[in-house]
């Protein structure tokens, strides 16, 4: 896309033009960056006041917004989702043409879908197949059973290890592992034995997986993310573990074993989850807090202390040991008096 | 393994059958979820109620089950250790047969062993070596001077860097980079300069290390795993630690530099231990625990605060900075009562 | 380098002997570690008391050590730094000679410079370039505008996604992920959406990023990596963070989306920044902290609670929990009394 008008926008997607609708534009930026040649949008109401400032020749915001905006304005209910929209046409898409480069090694009892597109130094190995349109980046590993849908987009270098099936549109970043052994461990005569690990992980449709992100196979049925299901980098989901539709995870954030998340969850960056737990619908989890037990009432979560200087730190940090004993002593009192 | 009778089974593991002896089995499932022709198990009492809805034909168990059980039981002492044994009969395991994949590019200083198997896509550079019977998984790549010891299987995708060496048994999972540079760095007039790291990585027979786990090599000396350590996914331990044989970490905990754990402890998951300090025999750190000083007595240790829906959780946070303060007054009422 | 004379040293690093000059070192070892052939230093005081101790053959150390040491002293004012330097002379480095290994994939609208080293299973993608005397390590994959700049050095297995720039000299360790998409997502009709990340990232030079390290790129404008800026493994960093110059980050920390980290700051392992704040300069985060708010002060800031056996921890938890009508009661006693 090089240029597209606002009135041609507004169509597209169903928005409002107030303002000069000839204008074009040719990319997209924040209120504070953008070009007089550039879209910019306002969704969090605490940068209403960047509006009267910025050089964009328009905005995407809401209806209440056009009186503080001094370019125009594509008036939307959403402004951050069709800013999204919009900015999508922009974004600059290599070509990934059909057809396997001859570096990749296809195991002959792989399928590979003419449409699909395989690129440079992948391996797909016996009993794996790739869906019609699906694209596979370079470095990918398929490992042995495992199947992508209809459209997924391995970007490069995502290893699927075993009995691993992908949904349709499921895009999947760089260095993920997916379908890796659960963490299955019996401790016998002081020695570890290793519990096999026989299920396989089953990814619902337009989930995104993110960079580095791991997500084990289950230990006897499937490691389960049902559709829409968004994780960021790093996160670590062990076996069987469910996480419900539309959930979505923050980097560094893991869940233990078994446990299941109900749909709608937002899990907060490097917050932990502990096995066999299940949070129901609707839950969220702020930063880094340690979820000890079921939640069974929709809502927001904590853990932790709050940050201070390291020296006042020290001073609470030294209370808290002596908690107990600090209520006791209040309690008493309270008796006493 | 397509069927077996459960006076096989018995035999083989040194088991008593309770029940018919001639039923047999296809495989195996959760107490929930196994069919009637599956094996299940019982470890953990909390599920004994489970035992007289499954619908599996038999299940392993301890002696004292044997009344609960309306299905034949195979009596174990170590219901999970057993269970698993006769599990990994089932597991289906792709043909990994010895030789060297055409893909793979292997130094002419590199010595393979005729019985490995190395797959497509692997790097094997000068002065590596690879034992017999050993798995070489597609897309690892292996460094100049690391060796991987007798019947060791890397999944896919394992970087082996410098100087590393891998035990007999050793199982490694995608993602998994052992033997990068340790973190050291100097200050040096408002720069900082790189201390070389010249150690290596020893990791003991019978490890077992999670998917995108690091461990970095020594910066003089070497960083160690003793025998049968186990590591989950996306663990980080720092160069120069040691970790005592049969220590188990759980996803996403870290040791700093230098720190030496003992045998028997187990991390749990997200949780970390600061550089330099001792942990002696048998201690438990819970998940997303932070360890700031040096243990000398096994048990089990915590850091953190728990879970609260957020309101209150505020309240008590806000109180937390004030700790030090209350506990004044407290104590100043106390002297003056 | 396989023997060099203290004198030597001293001549080339700008130090003073102390001792026999003549004598010969081979290699370098800790004050605990080190053979009679080997350099040591003393950097921490902590450690003065194994001065006396050690069988190495001389030491690094400052001026006021001399007293203590039995064996040669190389004189300094950064004892760390030029041990550092010294220990640089000993490190095996193995030869990247310039060329492309034959089993890379080039892009034919790539550019390489001639003495740039790219190694096995090696790819380049369209419009991407290598500068002078760069070091591709094997199985690394550099995706379309990816500009890797002179004397830079990608370990192996390093991906660089999307319209990356990094600076020279900069050092990659095996898994990072940069430029994948960073975590943009917009709620709508009950679905998410997702916000096109149309930036790059950006690193400074002379910056090291650890192993399975991840930076996404910008989601409008750039992720920016200052110079001299030092990341640890599995790091998390968001789109659009910025952090300042010198600053360094240990294992597992996390900067959430926007945020911005002044120049010579240390995170701590594990320790987290929330989006969209501000760290001023010379700002130290302890280890597993989570910042919530911005720092305007430098200076050392901690959250968390101190670790303690876990039955005591339990008896804190639970007052923790209580903090707020325990300070309640205590007020009105006050005001009672």
């Amino acid at each position: 896309m090089s240029a597209i008008a606002l009135t041609e926008l507004a169509d597209r997607f169903g928005l409002e033009v107030h303002g000069d609708g000839a204008l074009t534009i040719v990319g997209v930026g924040t209120l504070e960056s953008a070009q007089p040649d550039q879209l910019s949008f306002l969704a969090n109401p605490k940068y209403r006041g960047q509006l009267a400032q910025t050089a964009a020749a328009a905005v995407v915001a809401a209806a209440e917004a056009v009186v503080d905006a001094r370019c125009a304005v594509l008036v939307s209910r959403n402004p951050y989702a069709d800013f999204a929209r919009i900015a999508a046409l922009f974004e600059p898409r290599p070509a990934r043409p059909p057809g396997i480069h001859p570096s990749a090694v296809i195991d002959v009892d792989a399928k590979v879908d003419a449409s699909a597109h395989v690129g440079a130094l992948v391996t797909i190995a016996a009993g794996a197949s790739v869906g019609a349109g699906a694209v596979i980046g370079p470095h990918c590993c398929i490992g042995e059973d495992c199947h992508v849908g209809p459209g997924a987009h391995l970007v490069a270098r995502v290893t699927l290890v075993t009995r691993v099936r992908i949904g349709a549109r499921v895009l999947i970043h760089p260095g993920a592992v997916i379908g890796a052994d659960g963490f299955g461990l019996a401790m016998d005569r002081g020695q570890w034995l290793k519990v096999p690990q026989l299920g396989g992980v089953i990814i619902g449709d337009d989930c995104e997986i993110g960079a580095n992100t791991t997500i084990d196979r289950g230990a006897l049925g499937d490691t389960v993310l049902e559709e829409d299901v968004r994780l960021d980098n790093q996160i670590q989901i062990a076996h069987n573990v469910r996480i419900g539709a539309h959930s979505a995870m923050a980097g560094c954030s893991a869940v233990a074993g078994s446990a299941r998340i109900g749909r709608y969850c937002l899990i907060g960056g490097g917050a932990g989850v502990l096995g066999h737990l299940e949070l129901c619908d609707k839950v969220t989890i702020t930063a880094m807090s340690l979820v000890t037990h079921s939640i069974r009432e929709p809502g927001e979560y904590s853990s932790g202390t709050p940050l201070m200087d390291n020296r006042s730190w020290r001073r609470s940090a030294v209370r808290f040991k002596q908690l107990d004993e600090l209520a006791r002593q209040g309690s008493t009192k309270k008796r006493d008096s």
